[in-house]
């Protein structure tokens, strides 16, 4: 059986600004790696409504599952809730589960539970809460879309609390072979080799090293021993070192 | 008249996994942003023919540019160039001037320009070469789509030999002051001042420091006096300090 597959949608014009690097889309496909959840596909969108609710619609009619980053925090520029609920033609008001969860940690802190912050509380008929352990404002799953936060170690908190509800499947395992040779050099045998393993999957990722050419090889696939297999053929090929 | 608009789309197996993480997106993301071409949207998909197209068919037909990175390499999953050809419902074949660079390239390097490298010849009728100083593998420009290699010095080599021929629109400017105060604190202040620079966009950025919530406020527009009136007007309301 195939793997699940998922996406992830990325909000925030300081991404697309070149203000701030994204961090969290690097940090999901690390995690689904490890369960057997494919990451197939990436996008990264504006605070804009339209371009939301587009990009989402389109992800969650392709992707066992979507998970987005950014956008719903307390301040006017914070509208992936809306979008989210408009995606899935549902109203969104506050919800009492999320208000309460809200005013604990406020009234814990000692700080009032104003109107920008109440916006955090709205969450959509239907969906799941994800907990936040760090700064309380839920996350929420509405169908195969899970909407956490974009600041990052909110991100991995809601995320270790998601991550055990899903089902994953095999997970893709990888292994690396660094040769000191270019591309161009390894090219048709790699190839080859490629044709005879079709049930792996075969990358070459080129770089430099004090101005000599050398090459990642890295092979993937869910089968221990087939990669194994494939790295003896491939160390027999060009010599290198496992990475 | 609104500048133009710009996707990228990023191609490669190795950072859907996890594996590598992306630099050529926040890369692109500022240098358009210094010349005044607003990228929209970031799609990163998979080593995949299918996936390759279809986003590409998707960004070329809503932006004004399409940057692509990765996949033009000489090996079997560099599947780009094929790709983008086929997105055009073009052949793709080796062309004799990419075929000259690489031969006095590899004439040079006491190399052979064997049939893999010879790959990198491969560029579609019409396209305009874009100068790899680096490795001399070209890129090219088709219609509105800027097709680029992957890893990062000469992804930025060939953006530098790009840019010159790109028409840019108003940059947009921006500035930023960090207040040591949640988010929460400063939402309801902070819309009414959107809402009478209507203009410009406000942005809210949390952060912790030191166990301590604070926010980067972060006001962006193309009027250079207009910014400036907005950053009295924050350091009036909430103190902090221009960063």
């Amino acid at each position: 059986m195939p793997n699940p597959t998922a996406a992830i949608l990325v909000i925030g014009d300081e991404i697309l600004s070149g203000r701030t690097r994204d961090a969290n889309m690097h940090y999901l496909a690390g995690e689904l790696t490890r369960i057997g959840i494919d990451l197939k596909e990436v996008r990264i969108v504006a605070d804009h409504h339209p371009a939301i609710v587009a990009a989402l619609n389109a992800l969650r009619s392709t992707h066992d599952h979507v998970f987005t980053s950014g956008g719903i925090g307390p301040t006017h520029d914070d509208i992936t809730a809306d979008a989210v609920a408009a995606a899935f033609g549902l109203p969104l008001a506050v919800r009492a589960d999320a208000r309460a969860v809200l005013q604990a940690h406020y009234d814990r802190m000692g700080t009032e539970l104003n109107e920008a912050r109440l916006r955090m509380a709205r969450i959509p008929p239907g969906a799941t809460l994800i907990d936040n352990p760090i700064s309380a404002a839920p996350g929420f799953t509405l169908g195969n879309v899970h909407v956490m936060a974009g600041v990052p170690a909110i991100f991995q908190a809601m995320l270790a609390a998601l991550l055990p509800r899903l089902s994953g499947g095999t997970p893709v395992l990888s292994q690396t072979l660094t040769v000191m040779r270019g591309e161009g050099a390894v090219a048709a045998p790699l190839s080859a080799l490629a044709d005879e393993f079709s049930d792996l999957s075969f990358g070459s990722y080129p770089f430099t090293r004090d101005g000599a050419y050398g090459t990642n090889l890295v092979v993937r696939g869910q089968d221990a021993r087939r990669l194994d297999q494939a790295m003896l053929r491939l160390a027999a090929l060009f010599g290198g070192q496992p990475a």
